[in-house]
């Protein structure tokens, strides 16, 4: 059963990502070393003790819709009671509204450890925080008012109500509609699928943040505007009202993540549910027709607590698979002297397939704290200099973090299951639960292919170019310093500065194609520039810590530099050589 | 919905594995270009339209087991009875019982096919094949007399009893018993797991060939017998006596392959279900103590086969996500004059990953094919010199066709699942069970990382270590005529040769590391070096193809030499450096 690394991640945020030096430097008023200790370790207590256990099962009963109405797994609803009673759902909400107003970069380490536990779980509540950033940011003082508080302490939850059967990865053809009522109100009509957590038993309301379209709205993602669309009308006095227009029609019978229901939600079509009569009642958040520029809000930081959710899962299968092959005896070992059988462990085979698992979680943790913290570092700044920095990190390392970290999460679950042998393919055991679950990381929030595609077009461009490759001279910097500190072998250090060069070669390239505003090859090598950047980056990020813990830490980033960093290699060429054979080969697959 | 590719597979036999050279020879009597047409024609027509339709309805409803008795989903019984009918089960086996005599090369694209349509179905035929092999190869006169012919009509169908919950990869713990009764028979108790249809409603009898201890047989693998033994005894008439004591306990719970029953089997536990008293009675197959070698007759074949399997998963992976990808519309794509959003097929970022996945099955349908035919070669050549020739050879490349197509499944139908976006994870699309179906082939019939150590410990030394180097220099040599043909460009073949000297240097190195007998860099190494072979092996047989079809042929292989054939760099670099940080690391694993 899992067991929160909870030294493991303290050290991960205090200097892979580097929260220490920032803490130091006394930017985060809320907290300092001693609170931050407590909540990791309390939190790594729940996780393991309260939401661990309900996996598996949770797994195999999955949640059922029956009337429209969702029954989650046994013992989920009171497993997230007593979660938000903890006060662990308003960890970085803000604490007007009665949160702790914690960085982000501590919740999305919380975060790591409720996925470990059980990433169908912490699906919900991650729509939640993502509502509670855009009511935030967009509502109005009366939306704020009658909503925030309660989806601050968890009575309430929140959804994500974007994807329509032809509106997926382009949103700009939504077609649910929102006509004004004249009193500040509208009428939602309209198909939504795929709503994570659209229907359920946790709460008593659940209140929707809807895309939709205004009558008359310009076509395309310009027409789109935000709608908050709760289940049940909230009365003045903050009790509930009448049941509003909306229901669950069906819920998707997946390949994992079955505890957490993935719903087909029907606004507007006054079923005998409705107590408003048709159309569902909604409210406008933010401006008509910048509908997606809120939602962007939501779905950015969702987009790392994605990644974090991909750090979880590969923890949890890493020590899954290690407690497996420290217990399951097959063969000799030369090294190993030995009467019956040793632990596979003592195989060289398994260990490099261990040590993959464990270098790949430890840089999809560094990565996504690193990405966790600068947008802290964004918001915490008032200076527009340092702002606008941050922000443009945050904005880098964003993709970054939810394709590496979800991309890592499917091979590192898939190791996982291949260290248990035949036992991995046996849902019993248990690792194979993680694999199945890890599959949905890199297609929602916007699939790992538009992640890549943000990253060369609009991240690259940053600054005129100028931030991205100022960042690759600090880590250049950090790579100088690391060697001067004594701590580094000529070896590593070596692999360290090679890898920042195959970075920083593909980089050039691709600016100089934006410059050209060529654009097939920059979509043709988004997807192995996002690999490239993230195992490079992953590695610099790594050895952060080494001088910190030389004895510690030293032997797995070695290993990572030794063993996964000369990927970079074929990246890079597949970067600058990969698009031109794409055209001519492309019309093979219009063939029959 | 699958469509059996069968020019493709026609043209990977003869031009990418050479079958038309061989044709041309006239080393196979009962095969010409005309029968195998037909063949290919034939099976292809009976796998799309007769068994995939059974596929996902066969994963929904899984095997199921109620008092000793599997059965299996809907239509399946039916689908086998009318396929046997075909006369598919003996298109291998020996003629002298009633088989069709036909090159293992051909029966393996036949195979291919039943995988494509649904590999859970394909399983079971897969085992019978392997039975036949052992008992033709190692079965008493009487022992064949009285089960062959039915083995190869399929009226019966054969299993393989190895694993115990003791005994994975590891077979030298095997515990199971055998006492000889001195009337020439033996009584068998013990259990059994993971046995595919170790129990099924296909046939009326079930032939188990069982690794077992006879008493006071010498400890290790040395002790080791095979023995057959049916579910019911067959009278000297061939009609169907006794029910033996031998029964199915369990049936796994598993992540794909559901219609695959997957058995635990009991021997000898004298329950209500015998009708011979206690003990299940056997009989031996080869030698005493020598039911190792026996085995490795049936599971070498099982293991091109389960290559085969993985092509099969990779097409049908493939054909299913660019059908989505043709008719999915969204988004807008520089180069496609169009009103409204474009297929997504028009995305770079999607033709790369289709073109990955077609690549990557190409690259494996070669290897396994080339597998397949020199096993053929090595039975059809009586000729000391050359039998020995492609023995090695067909040694050689079996754990490459074995996991780097099964590797590449796994790849191949993950991709599949993206490239279908949220929909690929609902079960309902049909290509999350490519992807649960792909996951236990990297694992049975010997897993993966046993296929490399068998590459790098036991393939690499044979002939002195001269069988592999003079294959790269066959390999280097087809390269160069390739370069004469004038069909290839410079870059591509600058990079087919660059990608064969990372495989002679790693080889060179691996080599050295055998004469000096340092075991551990060579058990580190084995898995990407495994890798490393497969992905240069697998360009240079598609560039055999080029010269037969320049313009059909040239761009995928452009495609996967500018793509794909550049991780070899990362490979070549993880073999020769990767173990060096292995013991260090590997501590930390055993750390709490």
């Amino acid at each position: 059963m899992y067991r929160a690394p909870v030294d493991e991640i303290a050290f991960a945020l205090r200097h892979h990502a580097g929260l220490s030096q920032v803490l130091g430097d006394g930017v985060f008023s809320h907290l300092d070393d001693d609170v931050l200790d407590a909540i990791m370790g309390e939190a790594g207590r729940f996780a393991s003790e309260e939401i661990a256990p309900l996996n598996l099962s949770g797994d195999r009963e999955g949640a059922k819709l029956a009337n429209g109405a969702i029954t989650t797994p046994k013992g989920w609803k009171e497993a997230y009671a007593h979660w938000r009673e903890g006060g662990w759902n308003g960890l970085s909400a803000p604490e007007a509204y009665g949160g702790q107003d914690l960085p982000l970069v501590v919740n999305m380490a919380a975060f790591e450890m409720w996925a470990s536990a059980s990433v169908a779980f912490a699906l919900g509540p991650t729509l939640t925080m993502g509502g509670i950033e855009a009511l935030a940011a967009h509502g109005s003082p009366e939306l704020q008012k009658r909503y925030l508080e309660k989806l601050v302490s968890g009575e309430w939850m929140a959804t994500m109500n974007l994807t329509e059967p032809q509106a997926g990865s382009d949103l700009s053809t939504v077609r649910t509609k929102a006509v004004p009522e004249g009193d500040g109100t509208y009428r939602l009509s309209g198909q939504k699928i795929f709503i994570t957590f659209g229907e359920h038993d946790f709460t008593d309301n659940i209140v929707h943040l809807v895309l939709a379209r205004l009558p008359d709205a310009p076509e395309g993602t310009r027409g789109i505007s935000l709608f908050l669309v709760p289940k049940f009308l909230v009365n003045e006095d903050g009790t509930l009202g009448k049941r509003n227009d909306v229901i669950c029609s069906g819920v998707e019978h997946k390949m994992g993540i079955h505890g957490s229901p993935t719903c087909t939600m029907v606004y507007g079509d006054g079923g005998a549910h409705s107590e408003v009569g048709t159309g569902a009642i909604g409210w406008l958040v933010g401006e008509e027709n910048r509908g997606l520029n809120c939602m962007f809000t939501m779905m950015n930081n969702a987009r790392v607590a994605i990644g974090a959710h991909g750090v979880g899962l590969c923890e949890a299968a890493t020590q899954k698979a290690l407690e497996y092959a420290r217990e399951r005896r097959q063969g000799k070992a030369k090294a190993v002297a030995s009467e019956g059988a040793v632990a596979i462990l003592h195989h060289a085979d398994i260990q490099r397939e261990l040590l993959t698992m464990k270098a790949l979680t430890a840089a999809s943790r560094a990565l996504v704290y690193s990405c966790a913290l600068a947008i802290d570092l964004a918001h915490a700044n008032e200076d527009t200099e340092k702002k606008k920095y941050w922000q443009e990190r945050a904005n880098l390392l964003t993709p970054l973090a939810k394709a590496f970290s979800s991309d890592n999460a499917v091979e590192v679950t898939g190791r996982g299951v291949q260290v248990h042998g035949g036992m991995g393919f046996i849902e019993e055991t248990g690792a194979a639960v993680f694999y199945r679950d890890a599959r949905i990381g890199t297609i929602y929030e916007g699939t790992n292919g538009i992640q890549a595609i943000d990253l060369v077009m609009r991240k690259l461009p940053q600054s005129g170019g100028q931030h991205v490759l100022s960042y690759i001279g600090e880590l250049s910097e950090q790579v100088d310093a690391f060697k001067a500190s004594g701590e580094a072998t000529a070896e590593v250090a070596a692999r360290l500065s090679w890898g920042l060069d195959q970075l920083r070669d593909a980089t050039v390239f691709l600016q100089e194609k934006l410059q050209a505003g060529d654009e097939q090859p920059l979509m043709a090598a988004a997807t192995p520039y996002l690999r490239l950047f993230s195992i490079v980056l992953g590695a610099v990020l790594l050895s952060r810590g080494v001088t910190h813990d030389p004895e510690g830490q030293s032997p797995l980033l070695r290993f990572y530099a030794e063993n996964l960093l000369a990927e970079a290699a074929g990246l890079k060429d597949r970067v600058i050589h990969g698009a031109a054979s794409l055209d001519e080969a492309a019309k093979l697959l219009w063939k029959d």
